[in-house]
């Protein structure tokens, strides 16, 4: 846990919105060194630069233009323009390390090393997991020592164990780790190696076997005194002592008094049979770990050979990278630790960070741990890399809500509505928010909002559906949802969802003392520009109305008789089609809405069950007359 | 007018069910001569007899088959036989008059002429209009006219005149005309042939122009005195007098005394004269009453020429053909006189005796006129010539509906029901009219019956959803109605229209207070057998339900959550049904209910308005994620 939460406090959010003109917002002209630089910042900018800029400020999706303007920007040394260019670049894409790496370079050339450092430690807090990055940022830190500095080899090894603890686990990161192994024994510090590869023994990577190779290397390579810290030593000079070196079960012939600490034994031979064996039982005690490791290498080998692309890119992965990602994750959520679990996703998301349902997947696991994980884990998709995905700002709405925060739900809509305008489900979601929470006058005022903005008719008319839904069954008032849909209608005459909607408000009632009003509506869309689909199947409606609520058997039969003449009208329409005639029959034919439940769907309906050329329903159907 | 209630009263109905077994229901038993004809009809019936009746009775639409019957009592000379054969195939066939022949011919043959006349009187009740049928009888009268009877004559001359009372406006029944003509100057009664020609000059008949040649002839081969009646000698003889001869204009030079009645003049000239003036005027006021007919001949003809076969057949007629006669009665609706019209109907419907829409045409027409032909048009048409036609039959009960004759109704449609079982509509016109008349209860009992005596689950589930329907909004029973909703869905878990409408009678409450009630109804849809179509389509009216009414955020999420894993299912299933597997959807695919308009008619959503693949509604999509 300990880990996780350091892992989400290392991938905390940057800035919100990239507000391109202001490197302040930036976060870096806070840092004193920052002002320092102020000043070669403040040199003209280079000429393309606006010209590059505005390309990215209108389509901050095409990547392509940000690499042309941050390879513009390298060119052109300008710091200031570096920093605006690199720093909005990453509040969209974060995880490409490669580019954090130009960036620092590009403030180790202009002299700025302090500011080199910040940009790596941005950049790792961005992407912890990038072995590339954390290699980079420690040659750097190897690089730019001072010689004379006495805590450098300190500063270095506190980088590579913040790099093992943040990108250790990872399955390939073994350059780390013998990056550290090597460095460490380079300095000769074999106790450290011993106990770096202690760590990586038993951590399930690609190079599991290479690693315990160079263990066993190292191990027969140097004496036990100098690779063993003194408590292993110690223990192990005990237990051997313990079987006298006849092996195990044998009594021991006689205490033998041993030396202090790590001294050598005064017998040469005793001494080369000590080294020996406690060779050998380090090897065997490491071996069980190897053996435990290279098991759980192999339940993940599969997974990980099916990893082809583990870095971020815009391009889009194949369905069964995917695939591939998904069953690992699954398979570490059932066997794994949540560190493990943890880590997975925070890779996965490297190689997916354009996969909604990818940080969906990481939230909804994250429910059952930590509440402040998945609120940081929604803010990171919704607000870096996936700006424009409704669902997923949905889902953290709901969530917000859901933790009672509903003041963040709201706002997390609204922004969301404010960056991809015009989708229904949003304003919905926005509605249904307010209504959940009492407000039914907001909720309706968003509704008729939502009207009067709509960028068609039929846009119009679907909220006004919604609103007459809303007024009649939430608000419970009738007369206000009837007003809505007559107007409505008044402004399309095409839709039959709100003829239907309208009749079913009629229909709510009493059928016996509406029976006027009810008729009057299904008049309304007969004698409405409906097309002859949507008419013909009102008049069949109708038909079963009367049949099934009719106080008169008179109408019945004269609306029976309004229905064939329909019937024959549609049928030689169609007969004109087949037979070649351009006739383009409404664009979704039986599509409205019928029915409470169906009013923003598209429904047809199928007239042969009741059709009154075969009207007969079931059972024994009378044959057609000979025609 | 006189002359439709006569063709009416001519056309009455003849025995309403056959019973082939009693030849005193078909009405000759009752006359005093089948008393003493019963003795030859009790003779033993010949061996096939049986055997030919069998299968008529079986398939009385087989035309063939009763041909065979009626070929074989003809040639048996079975009288009794022939009798019970020659009832039963009239009381479905009357029009056909070739066989009215045959049948009077089996009784002459007999013996029998009181008999035979008795089918020709019956036969000329059930086809007034048949010329040839008219003519037969003449000639039977002729034939078997006792030389002795004073009154033979008479009887023709009667019988003459019925016929073209009856037949005589038919464009057709010039043959009849000059038959009447050719008697009346065989028997040298030239007023008479004058009067008769009076009458056929002024009907448009197919050979008016030949007629008034031959009138011409007639006129020109006889004497004024002797052609004319005495009426039009003496007006015509003052009227010559008064122009003395001089031509029009000219003063009369003085009074002649004119002789008595037709007395020739006393001056032979002069009497030539006369003579010649006579049969001038004669034939100039003939002449004005041809050149009218001509006229209205003229508009008529190419509908007279349509008419390829104006007998009565089982073959079924040309659409051209029943266009023809389509127009043609309008035409005559709107140009000619009631009594042309009720002719036209009735030639019309001797060709067109099995089409329903034509016998409906008719009745129509005589609402504006006659309530009683109205129900002597139903009758025949429904009890005769069409005894399985829904239409009509409903028409019919409809009809006496109207004029509040509800246990005439009830009979017409509890017969149609037994005749034609098995009808929806007929069951559902049955229940309405109990409806209607306040009869909830028996209402009630006949969608009970119809439930449990349904011949497959899905008619069963039909009026269930009919019943509950009524019971909900008509005895306003929500309890009654939900508890037939379920029972149905017992029996019946495959049908989405049970569901939906249990949907509805939930969903129209509170939407609050039922929330619960509302979700389980989903459910209970959302873990049926249903097939996967059906369940998405009910997924998603639960996520709009929840959307727009839920109460509970979380619940939202969760049904939005299971919708998109029924979404992939479903699509992987169209996808394995696109690469050829043979996967079969439900048969109608998106068929159900939805909505108390639809719920009798099978109706299809469309999900893709609100396809949370691409859910955005209208306005601005986001583009689907790299896949």
């Amino acid at each position: 846990v300990d880990l996780a939460v350091l892992l989400l406090k290392c991938s905390c959010i940057r800035a919100v919105l990239p507000q391109l003109t202001n490197p302040q917002r930036c976060g870096l002209a806070a840092s004193p060194c920052a002002q320092a630089e102020l000043s070669s910042a403040e040199l003209p900018f280079p000429p393309e630069f606006d010209r590059y800029l505005k390309v990215v400020e209108e389509n901050p999706e095409d990547f392509t233009a940000w690499t042309y303007l941050l390879q513009y920007v390298e060119q052109e040394n300008h710091i200031g323009a570096a920093r605006m260019a690199f720093d909005s670049f990453f509040a969209r894409y974060p995880y490409c390390y490669g580019y954090w790496k130009k960036y620092a370079d590009q403030e180790r050339k202009a002299g700025n090393v302090k500011m080199a450092e910040e940009v790596y430690r941005q950049g790792l807090q961005a992407i912890p997991l990038s072995v590339d990055l954390w290699l980079h940022y420690i040659n750097f830190l190897k690089e730019t020592a001072d010689p004379s500095d006495t805590e450098a080899e300190a500063t270095i090894r506190s980088a590579y164990e913040h790099a093992v603890l943040a990108a250790g686990t990872d399955f390939r990161s073994d350059r780390l780790w013998e990056s550290f192994i090597n460095w460490e024994t380079e300095l000769g510090n074999l106790v450290n190696v011993t106990a770096v590869y202690d760590r990586v023994l038993g951590i399930p990577t690609q190079l599991y076997s290479h690693h315990f190779q160079r263990f066993r290397e190292h191990v027969q390579n140097s004496l036990p005194k100098h690779f063993l810290s003194l408590d292993e030593f110690v223990r192990l000079r005990k237990e051997l002592a313990t079987t006298n070196g006849h092996g195990e079960g044998e009594a021991p012939s006689e205490e033998t008094e041993l030396p202090p600490d790590m001294e050598d034994l005064a017998d040469p031979a005793k001494m080369v049979t000590e080294i020996e064996n406690m060779r050998h039982r380090v090897m065997e005690s490491r071996q069980e770990v190897f053996s435990h490791n290279e098991h759980e290498v192999s339940k993940r080998w599969a997974f990980e050979e099916g990893i082809k692309r583990p870095y971020f890119h815009v391009k889009p992965l194949e369905k069964t990278q995917l695939s591939n990602w998904k069953e690992y994750l699954d398979f570490e959520i059932e066997n794994g630790t949540l560190e493990r679990v943890v880590v997975l996703f925070e890779r996965c998301l490297v190689a997916c960070a354009l996969y909604e349902d990818l940080w969906i997947k990481y939230a909804k696991y994250m429910e059952n741990h930590s509440i402040e994980a998945v609120r940081n884990v929604f803010k990171r998709a919704c607000m870096i890399h996936l700006p424009k995905k409704p669902t997923v700002h949905l889902l953290w709405a709901a969530f917000e809500e859901q933790q009672g925060n509903i003041e963040e739900a709201r706002g997390v809509l609204k922004t969301l509505e404010h960056v991809v305008p015009g989708l229904a489900m949003v304003r919905l979601r926005r509605v249904s928010l307010e209504r959940r929470h009492g407000n039914l006058e907001e909720a309706e005022a968003l509704l008729r909002d939502a009207i009067d903005n709509g960028k068609s008719t039929t846009e119009s008319s679907f909220y006004s559906i919604k609103l007459a839904r809303h007024l009649f069954k939430v608000q419970k008032s009738l007369q206000k949802a009837r007003k809505v849909l007559l107007e409505a209608i008044e402004k399309d005459k095409m839709s039959p969802r709100l003829y239907l909607n309208l009749l079913e408000l009629e229909y709510s009632g009493d059928v016996k003392q509406n029976e006027e009003d009810i008729l009057a509506c299904f008049d309304r869309a007969l004698t409405s520009p409906l097309p002859l689909e949507s008419r013909l199947t009102f008049s069949q409606r109708k038909v079963e109305f009367l049949e099934d609520f009719g106080s008169d058997v008179n109408t019945l039969v004269a609306s029976y008789e309004e229905h064939q003449k329909l019937q024959k009208d549609y049928e030689s329409t169609k007969r004109k089609a087949e037979n070649g005639y351009v006739i383009r029959l409404y664009p979704f034919p039986m599509d409205f809405v019928c029915g409470v439940f169906c009013n923003v769907t598209l429904i047809p309906c199928f007239l042969q069950q009741y059709n009154y050329q075969n009207p007969w329903g079931y059972g024994q159907y009378y044959p057609p007359p000979p025609t």
